[in-house]
Order: structure tokens, then sequence, then C-alpha cells
């Protein structure tokens, strides 16, 4: 197994100083991106991310360079070459590199794509499902965060502060709805039925969330009802979750300094994530 | 006269393939930055510009590697090598390159320093102290642009906008009040008044705002308030300008379809604006 960075055409070294002080990614966080889990040497659910990528792309005028087939090519390239079994792959395309000046012109700009595929330390994800700590912080993001974009400040300080407080996430309030985690989505599960926030534009719309609403629940008989919801209803939770692309189904046992339920994954979540364990282990295009 | 480029302790090639693909400046849009006007081969009001980016990196928790003595001396040295004499300095403070995770450790990373010096088109910008055009957008941006970082998305965005319908730029209104300019700040002038929005969280308090404010203003006994007006206050201005580092004073002789005031620079935004360039002209530490 060998991980694999690969920049414009070409294969790199980790961490390679190849990118130009120019690039608009560098300067204005202009690029958008897209993480993908690997289950058994495949992309799982590749289809889904690719199509998120691509709307990213319309919403921020980035002109597509790679056709969707030559990039599927692309990811599977990645994954034999590396014989990776379970990892992911993280993609990115930033709008290119010219001198500075806020205003882009798409036809001075040559699209950069970096792309990368690493093991995942799979024991730690199982830990993770055995339940989670996390806390509150206010939703303070732009108002377009359903497009997939490297602007992440407020997420990774408000990761940050949620792994200073040895939780595995933030679950954000906008004017004291819950929208979502600060690198996921929240679902709270209230009499056996799940809710989560609607996919507006207050929220990115996760590929594991889609699974689940589409996939994962219809075929177990979980109902899940996308709605806007406050803080207290989270904190009268019986269950609560979140989902991301590397995790999965993750099950919050803590929130703040509170038991959620008994303390234990829920019923209802543990149904969930078995059945998307099962899902990913199949296999998905 | 020669452009310079410095990265991290060296001279580079202007545009130089040096940046880490784990620089989080590459993948969160994790930096700040400063923008310094060099003025007679000097910098212009360099200590106010040197005090908020220290703010900047206070608030975004990304430790200082060098004291202002010596980073003032860096800039003085770019100043001098370069000869430029009409000109600007970009600065970078980006957190550092690290594997990508959200949140951040400290101890792990060293943060990386960009900085250049380039010339100005000083024709350009004479021309627009003869009046520009602006349109109007909503301010969609995240809560804490006091801070000047390069999650700048929604700031190209808007400003692509403007310049595609031949505007300088966009002024934003969040929920119907005015905060500033896409990359710039406003003010409105009624009955010889002027008014701008506060400094909190929801405008980046510029440097020439603050010019205006304590330097400008009071020398030539024109009052300014600071305070939230909406669009309707906007549209019945008797005159409006724009102020930003490059540009200075910028006055706004049309707003979308409509003509401000008599079509004509207006007479306290001429007279602000000579007094600033002649500020500018004598120089400020």
């Amino acid at each position: 197994m060998q991980e694999l960075t690969y920049f414009n055409g070409e294969f790199v070294e980790p961490g390679a100083k190849v990118v130009s002080i120019d690039d608009r990614g560098y300067t204005f966080g202009d690029a958008v991106y897209e993480v993908t889990r690997v289950v058994n040497g495949r992309c799982f659910a590749w289809s889904y991310h690719q199509d998120r990528l691509y709307r990213s792309m319309r919403e921020m005028d980035i002109p597509v360079k790679m056709t969707p087939d030559d990039l599927t090519e692309l990811l599977e390239i990645m994954c034999e070459q590396s014989e990776i079994k379970d990892g992911y792959i993280y993609l990115q395309i930033s709008r290119g590199a010219a001198p500075r000046h806020h205003a882009y012109d798409r036809s001075k700009l040559e699209p950069q794509m970096l792309m990368y595929i690493k093991n995942l330390d799979m024991d730690a994800i199982r830990k993770d499902e055995d339940g989670v700590k996390a806390i509150c912080l206010p939703d303070e993001r732009w108002l377009h965060v359903d497009i997939k974009t490297t602007n992440l400040i407020p997420n990774i300080l408000a990761q940050t502060k949620a792994e200073k407080k040895f939780a595995y996430s933030a679950i954000l309030f906008r004017d004291d709805i819950c929208t979502e985690g600060a690198c996921s989505n929240v679902f709270v599960v209230k009499d056996e039925i799940c809710y989560t926030h609607p996919a507006d534009n207050k929220i990115l719309k996760g590929i594991t969330r889609q699974m689940i609403l589409t996939r994962v629940a219809p075929s177990i008989g979980v109902t899940v009802i996308e709605k806007e919801f406050d803080r207290a209803f989270v904190e009268d939770a019986d269950e609560l979750f979140f989902t991301d692309t590397i995790g999965g189904v993750i099950p919050i046992t803590k929130l703040e300094r509170n038991v959620v339920g008994d303390g234990k994954p829920g019923k209802v979540t543990k149904r969930l994530q078995e059945s998307l364990n099962k899902l990913m282990e199949e296999g998905l295009p």
C-alpha cells in the first residue's frame, strides 16, 4: 500500500511544494473540494460526490476541464495503484493562478487539481462508533454553505474548540436553529423518528446524510423528516448522531456536560449505523 | 524598479510554485493578510496595518513568529530594494502546513509568510477619482468579517458581478442595512454630514476609513457619524463614496442605473479626497 498525491497531471510527493503563490486557492480560498471514502479498494458512492463536485463548480463558476468519465477513471487509477483498501480520497479544484485581483477572468485561468489517497485508521473509527461527545456553538458561516468550498475558517475554529474539549465535533446553531456539525450533518431521534435540517443554503448536503435519507432508513423502515428544530429539541433528544463521509453514523452519547439517552448509542442510531456499514461493504458506484 | 516576492525568508520569482499542497492557507483558506500602499517609496500608515494584522492573528490564534520591529524592517527593505515609488505591498500569513485535519495543533505548525511589492497604475487610480459606478448586492458573508482573512469567496463573487456590469465595486446590504463594499468601505453624504457603518463584526475596519474618521475629516471640519443605515438612505444620498487602501477616496457617481447627486463627485467627497491625498503625500508611519 502506498499513499499517492496527484497535482495537475502528475504524481508528486506528499506535502509537495508545487502550488503557486498566485493560486487563488491560496489567496482567496477560491476552491471547491470533495472527500470520498475508499472501502475494499473502491470509492464508495463516488457518483454522488462527483455530482456534488460539479454542482459546486457550477455555483462557483469554475470551468470543467475533466469529464466525469475521465475523473472517475483517475480515481480508479488512484485506488488501484495505491492498493489502499480502507482509506479516502481528497480532491480539490481551485480556480487557478493569476496575479491577485478579487474579480476573476475565466479566460485567463487554468483550474488546478489536487488529489490524494490516504489510509484510514479504522480502529479509531470503530471506537467512535461506540459514542462520542459533542459541544454546541453558534453557526457564524456565510449563507451558501451548500457549496463545498475551501472557505472553511468558521469550521476549523469550531472543530478546534470542540477537540480542545475532547469532543468529536460541534453542533452548530443559527438563530437557535440546529443546522449541522462543524464538518458533519446532525440527526435527532425522538420517539423512533429521525429529524435533520432541510437541505437548503444553510447546510452542506452530506452524501452520508443522503444515504441515510434515500437508502439506509427506508430499507429498515425508519422514518426521517427534514425540518428545522431548535436547541431545546436537540437537548430533549432520545438519540443524537452525526453523519460524515469518514465516520459514517457517529452516535452522540454526551452533549456538553449531559448524557444523551442512557449514555449509550441509541437503538435507532445503531440500526442505521449497521445498515450503512453493510451498504458500504457492498459498495455503491 | 523591480517587483519583489518574498516567501518564508527568501526572495522568489513572481508567482513561484513554492507553497505546500498541505498549507492550510490552500486547503482551508486558513490565513490572514494586509495590503499597504507604498507612496513616495514608503509604506503609508503601516503601523495601522500592522496593528490590524496582529489583531487578526490573535483572533485567529495564529502565533506571531516575527516581532513588529522586524516585520517593519522587512517592509522597509522591500521598499528600498525594489525602488518602487508608487505601489503596494501584499502580506499574507497562513497558519502553516500539516496533513489536512480541520482542527489545528499550534505546536505542530509553522506559519508561512508571503509578501510582495508591486507597482501601481497611478493613471487608472486617478481616473477612478473622477467617479465610478456601484451596484447593490446582498451581504452573505460570515459574521466575523472584521478579521482580515483569506476566506474571500463572497467578496470575489460580488466583485466579479460588479466588474461584469462595468462597476468599480458592489455595495453590500445585510438585512437591508448597508455594511460595506465587496473590498472597500462605504460612506454616504447627506446635508454635508458623512455616515458609515460602525466598526463591529459586520465590516472590516478599513485603514482608509479610519484615516477619514480620525485625521482627514476632523482636519477639514467635516462631521462623520458611525451608524447603521438602510438602502433607501443610500439611494437618497447627496454624495456616495468608497474608501480603500489602493484607491483612497473613490466617488460613486452612479448607483445601479441612477445618477448620484448631479453625476459628478460631490463637494464633500472631493474635499476628503484631496485632503487624504495630501496626507498620503506627506506620509504617515
